[in-house]
This record gives structure tokens, C-alpha cells and sequence, in this order.
């Protein structure tokens, strides 16, 4: 493998994301082949521009080989062994995700999320100790997504076939949040009872700064002082 | 490979660095093990934390299997295949980089760089175009770091064996970049005219607001009007 042309060409390269080594005429040297890939390839990244890819890279060139291995291991072996808990839809090594398997956690109550990062979120708090349900998403027809494209039929299955005392509608406020809450909660209430988490002001947060739609919602959701 | 332990033992597991998987009791189930793995090894780069480690970790997953394929190949191919120059020891994938190399260079001029970063920086003004030569850090007697870890002895050779014009000495002026900047430059003399990059206010940068160092460089490095 030659990384690297050798070719007196006067023709430019053709248009690339990150500056590359060319060895013709009075071109930029910049990067050596290999670390030029790797910059582009960091660049895919969310969060990661030119500047952080080139520190990123340059870090990692004076790593020990074995912790670079290990690193690269990590991203194919979670990419391969990482898929969906079939039951709940949140991301599991296993068939069935842990907190599915959990005999103490309380199966009758679900909590449903529109993405993982929503179930890791939640469980960071320590508070929640029912099951969970992952959309995969929220309804947005302008984005061609409507409730067959997300996990909104196993739901309702989990619901009807299970004794489910409560489902807990975790979703954030948004339009297509919105649309998603009223959807299932209207499939799903024959059922069981559905509630939803509380919209407010935040903790920490002041008053003065807080928009109108998150304080009309926090005096719509008051409750009596006990 | 079974990477969830269902043992129920009631011993927690021994500290560590993230969140991880266990499945007895009320313990913390956030991540699924290979996904906590990823997570961990992405916290050693620079600059994430484990906010950072988890949005990229989460991005991976959601990607193609070819692109982080790709991103895995990347990072072990540029720690396998890039090594240093062994004329300027610049990074590069060839025993000698393409700045050595090439012909148009002016191989008279050697620029004196503690880093490969610095050549990057000083390539990408593309104002210079002779060659480099990497120290490979700065003389810092309380780390341990003297001339005799540095590349200093091959700059010396390169110097005395080759019909070198001027040596520039494009070093940072911290006190490990001065204690460098002096010995390097006492050590050339003899050979060649011996030149150091201009010090003083940066380009765009307010007199108001630049430190007095800065400013006195400025005064001391002040040039008749052309």
C-alpha cells in the first residue's frame, strides 16, 4: 500500500474535506496519507471539527499501540454486539436488556421514552424502578414518520397482553413530542391508566428567565402544598 | 463472550470510571457492558469528559457498520503505518516525509520546531518554504528532558555536514522554549546564520489589552518604516 503520489501532475486534486498531502509543484504538505484519513474519518464525529479531529489524531499517533487497538476495539465490538432489547427496544448486548431481565424492578408500571439516551438519562436519577418502552423516535410526518415506523404497535401489545397498572409518557414538549404523547395516549388509555411527567420550571431555575410556555405550563400543572 | 455478569452477589462491583451494567439487586443499570467499554476508552482522548464519551459512543452506534468500520481502520492504520521522518522527524508514512523530499524545497533553510504540530501550523500559513526539523519537545531539566532527549544532535549534523544558509528557530517563549532557543542557537553559530521568529502583538490584537511582556517585545522588535 502506497499511501503517498509520486506523480508530477500540474492538475490539481479533486475537491476533499481536510487539507492532504500532494507532492507535486508548490502544494500543501500538510498531513502524511494515513493521519489525513483518520482527521476526515474524526470529522464524522458530532461535535468535531478540523481543529478538535487534528488534536484527536495527533493524540492519538502518541499513544501506545496497544491502547490505540483497544480503543478501535471498542468502537467495532460495541457497533457489533450492541443491538435492541426485543422487548423494550432500549440498546442491549443481550436478546432481552438488563433492566427487562431485573426480577425486583416493577413490571406493571412502563415508562416510554423516544430514545435510549432517554432511558440512560432517567435511570441516572436512581428514581425510576418500573420497565421502560423506547420508541425509537417521535411522530413527524413531515419526516415520513408516523406511528408505524416506531415501536408503537409492540407497545400496545406489552400494555394489552400485561397486567400494566401505569404507563408513564416520558417525551419531551415538543411538536412532534406533542403529536407522540396524544397518539398513544389515546391508544393505550382502554388499557390502563397513562400519565405523563410533569413540564415546569426547572430546579435552580429563576422565574424571572423563564420563557411564558414553561410557566404558563408550571401554573397549569400547580399543586396543593402538603 | 458473555459480557453480563448474573451472579447475585450482593458485593458491589469495584470502583470504576463510568457507570456499567450489573444485574442484581437496586444497583445502577445504565449502560450495557460493551457500550460502557466504548465509553471508557473514548474519555481518554483529550478533552472528553463523560457527557462527550457518551454522545460519541451513542453516534457510533446509530452509524453504518461499513463508516465505523472505517473509523476503527483509521485510527489503528495511522498508529501502524506513521512513523517520524528520519531527516526532520516530522511525522510521516515514508522513512522520509514528503517536505524532505521535494525538489522545489529550499534545502538551505531549516525551520526549528519543538513539535509536529508547529510544522502543520507553519505549512498551512504557506509562507514558508524550506525545510523542518522537529526537536520532539524543549529542554526541561525539572521533567528530565535535556539536549540528549531531544533531536538536537541530528539538527547539529545536518547543520555542520550540509550547506545550511540560515537555521530558524521557531519556538514558543516560555522559559523551557528560551533555555531551548539559547542552547540550540549557541550550538549553531558556528556553522550558520542563526535567525528567531518575531515576537509581539498578534495580528488583529488590541495594544490596549496585550500584556506587558508581549508589548516590550514588540517595542525591542521594532523595524524601520519601508
Amino acid at each position: 500500500m502506497k499511501p503517498i503520489k509520486n506523480n508530477p501532475s500540474p492538475l490539481p486534486d479533486p475537491p476533499i474535506t481536510v487539507w492532504q498531502t500532494t507532492s507535486f509543484g508548490g502544494s500543501p504538505t500538510v498531513y502524511t496519507r494515513p493521519l489525513a484519513r483518520l482527521i476526515e474519518q474524526l470529522q464524522h464525529l458530532p461535535g468535531v471539527g478540523p481543529k478538535t479531529a487534528q488534536r484527536l489524531a495527533l493524540h492519538i499517533l502518541k499513544r501506545p499501540e496497544d491502547e490505540v487497538k483497544a480503543l478501535a476495539m471498542a468502537i467495532v465490538e460495541a457497533k457489533l454486539q450492541v443491538g435492541f432489547c426485543s422487548v423494550c427496544f432500549h440498546l442491549s448486548a443481550e436478546p432481552v436488556c438488563e433492566i427487562c431481565r431485573a426480577p425486583n424492578r416493577d413490571s406493571s408500571t412502563i415508562c416510554v421514552v423516544a430514545d435510549s439516551r432517554d432511558v440512560i438519562a432517567l435511570e441516572k436519577t436512581r428514581e425510576y424502578r418500573g420497565k421502560y418502552h423506547v420508541l425509537g423516535g417521535l411522530i413527524s410526518p413531515i419526516d415520513g414518520i408516523g406511528p408505524d415506523q416506531l415501536h408503537i404497535h409492540q407497545l400496545q401489545r406489552r400494555v394489552s397482553q400485561q397486567k400494566i397498572e401505569e404507563v408513564i409518557l416520558a417525551i419531551s414538549p415538543s411538536v412532534e413530542g406533542e403529536t407522540t404523547t396524544l397518539y398513544v395516549g389515546h391508544l393505550l388509555k382502554p388499557f390502563t391508566r397513562v400519565t405523563r411527567i410533569a413540564f415546569g420550571l426547572p430546579m435552580g431555575g429563576d422565574l424571572e428567565y423563564a420563557d411564558e410556555v414553561t410557566l404558563a405550563r408550571a401554573l397549569e400543572g400547580r399543586r396543593d402544598l402538603e
